[in-house]
């Protein structure tokens, strides 16, 4: 009903699942666009320039926040990570809906630059549950896990400022449920204003 | 992820095709209710009282008026026409969603007393395509049809509104997308008040 695809803010604390939520759903959505971050940490083995990141100095990473080409950042461990405005902005004006899956503040960010964004939070289906997927990964320790529910404790803190949020009990289902929450957004009279004028004018 | 069911408010002109969509809705959702209106005008030939309407005397709906049995209702050929509260609030209070149509006016009324409401609005897909079909019944006068036609402007007039527009294009699709909204309302962060206090409590 409307040209310009929906930007799709997508957050959630490790373990909640949300990468595999993802991957669901651009398997069943070919058209939508991931949006790549920009990274200056190194690329580790295996990643691949323009896939799991844009690779850049932090020259050039400082250069694009002062001239305001990444939508929103952070930094992490001494390395910034964002989201590269244009390749955005290009999408969703071919009318491709855009996913970004990053932080809660960065996710404030882009609430503020760009209202018309629609932020997603996928939460694990309990706290219990969480602790049991992290701790089954088997790849950390218990301090390691104790920091992890404790971060995930504070991120679901803002889970009420998004729009949505996503229970990852079954990933199928979270995955489609993501699929009808953007369509449901694509359905507002903000976001139908031509469609309405056809009829009115 | 919550218990109580989504009160829907479904509105759009005659030649919309409301009656189609809503009748595929049900098919696909039989745990979602329909508000029967109740009704002082006479039942028609083949109507059954409780099916089609709640046929009451004149008396009996002022009173239902009077002790705010109704939650909305208009008067229109000098019959009142309105929705028993009672039965809608039992229904969504055993979390099934249950869907209004009514007039746009009644629509209104009820986001007043009922914000959480999710009002839909259905247009066809053009003012063009509306006029063939309401010629195509073979059923009205020209007047009448111009009637029509200038009705539906005035509805369509309201239709900013509402909180969602859905065109009915082809029946199947716009029924799967009034599902996809009623579903991507049940995971707003108001209405899943209790999952977060369990995480965060």
């Amino acid at each position: 009903m409307n040209d310009s695809g929906i930007l799709v803010v997508f957050s959630g604390p490790s373990g909640s699942g949300k990468g595999t939520v993802l991957a669901r759903y651009f398997a069943a959505h070919p058209e939508a666009a991931f949006s790549v971050s920009a990274t200056t940490r190194a690329p580790r083995p295996g990643e691949a320039d323009g896939v799991n990141y844009h690779f850049v100095s932090r020259e050039r990473f400082e250069e694009m926040i002062a001239q305001g080409e990444v939508l929103e950042y952070t930094q992490y461990n001494g390395n910034y990570y964002g989201s590269p405005a244009g390749p955005i902005r290009e999408a969703l004006e071919k009318g491709r809906d855009v996913v970004l899956e990053i932080e809660v503040e960065g996710a404030m960010q882009v609430r503020e630059r760009f209202p018309e964004a629609l932020l997603v939070f996928v939460l694990p289906p309990s706290f219990g549950e969480l602790e049991r997927r992290l701790t089954g990964r088997g790849t950390e320790t218990p301090e390691q896990i104790a920091g992890r529910l404790a971060a995930a404790r504070r991120e679901i803190a803002l889970a009420p400022r998004y729009d949505y949020l996503l229970v990852n009990d079954r990933v199928e289902e979270a995955a489609q449920k993501l699929g009808e929450i953007i369509g449901a957004a694509k359905c507002t009279p903000a976001r139908n204003r031509e469609l309405l004028e056809g009829f009115l004018g």
